[in-house]
């Protein structure tokens, strides 16, 4: 994002990185930049290092194997002079290789407890997850669905687990019993979350409120409730995840985050942690605000 | 997007660098990335590339000033191989930087006649608003507004200002006279075409149809049509450009682009010319298509 101001000659660059050192560069390691809250927090990096000297170099994760592969070859010091990791989860196997990274490395929306020399920004998303399912049962609701991404993926993406983990947590604390048939997980995605959400909700007692993972898989709840001619909210209620511009659109009520900040955060630390190295790494927590709209309310029946 | 699959001792990158005399890094000027349909277009983008051996480095442009910057800065040997500029129309003044740069250049979405030694990308807009305007007028349509962008706008952007000359082409060829009113321009957004709709919504002889230069325009008609209680399409016919996800998820009529398609075949021709430079450039048209939905009939009145 290096926007060079000055009118005429410019020194040779790679002459210029050579003697300080320096690549000038920084990159960030994303999944499917194209998913709308990811997409929101790339906004947040590439907004906040266009003000800094630094070029933004993009690796798209779309192959579990290339995440192993991003993480060993690109936080060299010959490549670049930081990095960015946006919502991918080191394994246990991956953490040495960002432990012993020669360049520092600030984690944004995931985190890991053996990398604590790392700067981590995320949030808590068994909270989260606890929050939304709280106010549901506080609608009156004791029948509530789950509809998120496959626990064990390859990607090892966590957040849906996590908020699915606040949710049982918050059905145990109210006495409710975890049903298995209202909970689904699917690859990510619209559609597959709206056949889940068919599924669910042919069964002879269905759920009259369902949680999404993500507002993009709520919009697929919406679309079955739509084909199956129930009411939102008097007939299914219907929570999503993020606050990305669909949720806004469609009215749905959801949890927001935090998305722009956490990649403005992110860079913020890692400029601080180039321009003072000694800097101690800090492991940040940002708030999430439940936002009610239109397709949340107390069940009917 | 250089995914790096040795799994050992990788040579030193600015040494291999040198050597070669190559940066292997591709650089993308593109403006508000975060918009839907240029997501799309650099989605195109990001996944083509990936399969090479090239790094990509983004250049996000979201002030007039930064493109000349960029358009100076950027297309030079030391800093990258190539360049890849979407939707960035050069002015007169900036078109010598691009034509003499020292780096192969493509134009996605974008052309300019002054460029023709460019591989050059882009989609009729002219012809595209016109298909749009004959297919309401078709349906019976004679009040017709448009909604779109400030047609004399910083950033050169032209395709607003193309589609409504297509608009006013099929007006004229189907004798239905222009009316200012029902003419409107606004910075890029949803709200402010919202503004727009209602104001023309609000006229003492109302449109009965309203095209609007992109979808996320079009969802700001939409919002104000159902604030105003108007029925679409029985009181209001609404049609967009682009066919991002949202305009499937609303069932939204519109003008289908080959974004990711524009995206993928940029690349292709970069590095089909980096791989042979006498390649001769070429100057694609890509098609367009009209997707029929469901906000979109016959006038009621």
């Amino acid at each position: 994002m290096q926007i060079v101001r000055e009118l005429d000659y410019t020194p040779n660059l790679v002459a210029q990185r050579l003697s300080t050192g320096k690549t000038l560069a920084i990159a960030v390691i994303v999944p499917f930049f194209t998913t709308p809250s990811v997409t929101e927090r790339l906004n947040g990096v590439v907004s906040t290092l266009a003000k800094s000297e630094y070029d933004l170099v993009i690796h798209n994760i779309e192959e579990p194997e290339q995440r192993a592969d991003c993480f060993r070859v690109i936080p060299r010091r010959d490549r670049v002079d930081g990095v960015l990791v946006i919502s991918i989860s080191p394994t246990d196997e991956e953490v040495p290789l960002l432990a012993e990274a020669s360049v520092p490395i600030v984690l944004i929306d995931t985190h890991h407890p053996a990398l604590s020399m790392l700067n981590q920004i995320f949030v808590d998303d068994v909270a989260g997850g606890r929050v939304v399912a709280e106010y549901l049962i506080g609608l009156g609701h004791t029948r509530i669905g789950f509809i998120g991404d496959q626990a064990n993926n390859p990607f090892n993406f966590t957040s849906s687990r996590d908020r699915a983990l606040g949710y049982r947590q918050a059905l145990e604390a109210a006495g409710i019993p975890y049903r298995a048939e209202y909970y689904a997980e699917n690859p990510y995605g619209r559609r597959e979350a709206r056949e889940s959400a068919k599924r669910m909700l042919a069964l002879p007692e269905r759920p009259t409120a369902i949680f999404a993972a993500s507002d993009v898989q709520a919009v697929g709840v919406l679309e079955a409730a739509r084909e199956l001619g129930l009411r939102v909210p008097q007939d299914l209620s219907v929570v999503g995840y993020d606050d990305v511009e669909i949720a806004e659109i469609l009215g749905l009520t959801t949890m927001r985050q935090m998305l722009f900040e956490s990649g403005q955060r992110g860079v913020e630390l890692l400029l601080e942690t180039l321009e003072n190295p000694e800097t101690e790494p800090v492991y940040e927590v940002l708030p999430t605000e439940l936002v009610v709209r239109e397709t949340t309310g107390p069940p009917s029946c």
